[in-house]
């Protein structure tokens, strides 16, 4: 029974660490997006942090638009980003799973 | 042995259910930001969706520091938004992990 703990909490802490290793990595991994036109670009990392926005100087002339053209273009970006972290955290926390049917909460 | 492992399907499913209850819940969850001298001012939702941008006239007149203003500014709001969103699903699957000690790799 013990010698089962034991492996389980040694898995246990495996996995904790493949979790930190993956977040770490994320911070490297890139994710581009542009509105349909391209005069606005945007880069964040796959752990959604902003790395450059690119604003193209048409848009500086139309307030309202530019805050919408932002709005769209960064939310389809924290999107594609969240999709990527997402399933990168859920397959090593499964990895690190015991084998239970149905434990697939983080699908 | 067989009671168990039912019961433990049965927690899990529940668990499962809390957790999308709970990101239903967050997308109805606002998280405000704005930058230092309030110039730029911004909205999302605790799952990172952006809601609102709000930009002052005169930020329109000097685009780099507008770049900049906005990767600041959302950077921090998306870090907000991200410490409730955790903090919040970490909660409800910790709630229903069975009770083994170290078995906190969502803290």
């Amino acid at each position: 029974m013990f010698g089962d703990l034991a492996g389980m909490m040694g898995k246990l802490k495996e996995t904790q660490q493949k979790v930190e290793d993956t977040k770490e990595r994320l911070n490297t991994v890139l994710v581009d997006e542009k509105s349909n036109d391209g005069l606005l670009k945007v880069t964040l990392t796959a752990n959604r942090t902003l790395k450059t926005i690119a604003i193209d100087d048409s848009l500086l002339e139309d307030k309202e638009q530019l805050e919408d053209y932002l709005i769209i273009t960064l939310n389809k970006a924290i999107e594609k980003a969240t999709k990527i972290n997402e399933a990168e955290l859920a397959a090593v926390a499964k990895d690190g799973m015991p084998n239970i049917p149905g434990m697939d909460m983080f699908k």
